[in-house]
């Protein structure tokens, strides 16, 4: 499986491409931060972001793209700021049809470091150790990009058992409605069979 | 001139075009609300406003489009959801070249109501007197996009002047700075003219 992993900003927008492999292996393809100018028109900016995104999903034809899910900053300009910039990287993704997942900056460092709230250090670390790189990818928003793409190729295969648990859950929740249903229509009559 | 105003939003999505005649006169050319499903994938809640953004600037042609700006909400969920549309309708207007402008809630209440802490139903109010409306318009989200649109052209002239007068001050300031250092690369000569 290959992953587009996506640490969204507008300052620094982070993209990075893994491949996962057999077992728990992955493999750095791609990575690097797209960067637009603090002084220029908010559309400006995005349609850069957007742009540097549409040249990745060419020339890197990955699977899935897994985005940093921004809950909250401090600075709620910044907060909003990245949403939009999450809004078009996903919308670029969904109109390729290709799966859009979300993780949370917790499930990221919990998936590649143990804890949910592991520093910058210690994920950068992590992502230099699991996938074999020579030096640390620099700055923090490359590395997280690359910890995303791990984070979702490691998450997949539960991701899938839990969709299809649901699925079943459901089909015997509708199965057990309807036997109901039908015990409920045959009662009135008072057939007892 | 004509405007494009977008209300953003994933639930429900304003969007209204409105023209500027001569004077205060506006009329309104269009108004709809894009509605997304709640459970839907939020990439393809996106895609959906982004395709219905798309069909509205092929067909009304704006000169501009003007989104409302968000800053927080209560829900902080919602507020994220709400900068990815405005994100998304940003990029499709960008793309066409068309300026794009953001416009806080309180410029908008204050240009059509004169007050910043206006509630939904005097602006509803105002946007249908203004615009000569025969029925309110409906939902909230439908008289806020005409709302934008009006504030957009009311204050279209003042952004124009604004920008000119920054534009010469920058000049001025370009000129000074040059005579200054003309006289400081002088002085030390001793040369006077």
């Amino acid at each position: 499986m290959r992953v587009l992993g996506v640490d969204p900003g507008l300052t620094r927008c982070g993209i990075a491409v893994v491949d996962g492999g057999t077992g728990r292996s992955v493999r750095c393809v791609a990575v690097d931060v797209v960067r637009t100018p603090a002084d220029a028109e908010l559309a400006n900016r995005l349609l850069a972001v957007a742009d540097a995104l549409e040249d990745w999903l060419d020339r890197h034809r990955p699977d899935v793209v897994a985005i940093e899910r921004v809950f909250s900053q401090h600075n709620v300009r910044t907060a909003m700021g990245t949403a939009q910039a999450a809004g078009v990287v996903a919308l670029a993704a969904a109109r390729r049809g290709l799966t859009v997942a979300f993780h949370t900056p917790s499930e990221v460092k919990a998936a590649v470091t143990g804890s949910g709230r592991a520093d910058k250090a210690q994920v950068t670390a992590m992502v230099t150790r699991l996938l074999g790189l020579t030096e640390a990818p620099r700055p923090a928003d490359a590395a997280d990009a690359l910890a995303l793409g791990i984070c979702h190729i490691w998450r997949a295969p539960m991701r899938a058992r839990l969709a299809e648990a649901e699925a079943k859950a459901t089909e015997l929740a509708r199965r057990h409605k309807a036997r109901l249903a039908q015990a409920t229509s045959n009662s009135p009559k008072g057939t007892k069979q």
